[in-house]
């Protein structure tokens, strides 16, 4: 008998949801959710998504495809005319210090279709695994928009459904999530985070070093195959 | 010289929207995006954007195709299995008065591609022509939630990004609607309203039969071709 209540988890295949979703599991039942947005290694990532759901046999799957990204354009991700950077994390390119590897509000679009799955499925909770602190400098990943996002969703659903949007890693440091991955006995070695590759990580986009540098600072070996993997 | 700022403009193809085109052509330079989400008329209403796009010369033009609302279901016009239903308008169909034609969060999932475009393009204003009164009863269709969308934007995009949410009908009746569009010159014979026919309205599900009352109660004749027009 499981009488937990039901929530929609956000998993990438990256390490910050991964370690979202074994969190989320302690108190819902959780249904994953995997967004794919043309970006570069959308097929390594589902790749992961699928892996991560049979590890933990979460039987209530949906994976969508957003292709109007594409269309869309303005980010290194998914605008191959745009060069993925490889120096220093969160090394800015705007003048207020947003990385060209900003999704213009990707996450709102993640969250839309959460919203519309927990509605109809019955999901009282959605997990996101945004990280404001030691992270990215994207303006969609601090708490004060989810808080925003939350009201949203309690404004523009149907007047008996009530969703929380929880962001359970988004105080903590990248070395923190590793240790509480960890911990928990989160699939790390299922994930990936590479922004370029798909067959190794490239070690050298902002998203392998910032990975790098917490395993390293929270002791541990990062268990995914490396092009290169910078000492620091 | 054209120094007018930049407006997204939500046209799907219906009449509201093609009357919020041509207000928003007063003050703004348009870009037309239409999104079409896997309902029964997708491809009528995406002719009628082409149409008034290009009765508009509108050369900026973004016509995504949401596919995971197939997926999400949950709706009548988007899951083959629940029936359009052809009572009286606004019907309700659950406890709380919502219609089953509702999509569940429809309105955030089109507002988040009209930011990012925006974002993209450099489009200070996005315009959709949602109506609460007289209208659907669907939540996402008040004043309210157009405000916390407003927000969304502000705290979830580029600092420099302002984007204002512009529904300049959504406090109309649809018979004013109907009026102001003929004083516009709106190319109302263009757009498309029936949820479930392509080839001429059904004239008895709920957006017929709202459409044939604001024509009515305008004192004007309907310019698309119906299969029944209700007396009333």
């Amino acid at each position: 008998m499981n009488v937990l209540p039901k929530a929609v988890v956000l998993v990438s295949g990256g390490m910050d949801s991964c370690v979202v979703a074994a969190m989320a599991r302690e108190s819902y039942r959780p249904a994953f959710l995997h967004a794919s947005y043309g970006q570069r290694t959308e097929s390594r990532e589902r790749q992961s998504f699928d892996a991560i759901s049979d590890f933990y046999r979460v039987t209530e799957r949906l994976a969508v495809n957003l292709t109007h990204f594409a269309q869309i354009g303005g980010s290194a991700l998914t605008d191959a005319r745009l060069a993925v950077p490889e120096g220093e994390p969160g090394s800015p390119v705007s003048s207020t210090g947003i990385p060209i590897t900003y999704v213009p509000f990707r996450n709102a679009h993640f969250l839309s279709v959460a919203v519309s799955w927990a509605e109809v499925i019955g999901a009282s909770a959605i997990f996101i695994g945004a990280v404001a602190e030691d992270s990215s400098g994207y303006p969609d990943c601090r708490s004060e928009y989810y808080r925003v996002f939350e009201e949203l969703a309690r404004v523009g659903t149907r007047p008996e459904t009530r969703i929380r949007i929880e962001t359970p890693v988004i105080g903590m440091k990248k070395s923190e999530i590793v240790r509480r991955g960890i911990e928990l006995g989160a699939p790390l070695e299922l994930t990936w985070s590479c922004y370029q590759s798909e067959d190794a990580a490239c070690g050298v986009c902002d998203s392998c070093r910032l990975r790098l540098r917490a395993f390293e600072e929270a002791g541990a070996a990062d268990p995914i195959p490396y092009k290169v993997r910078i000492a620091r």
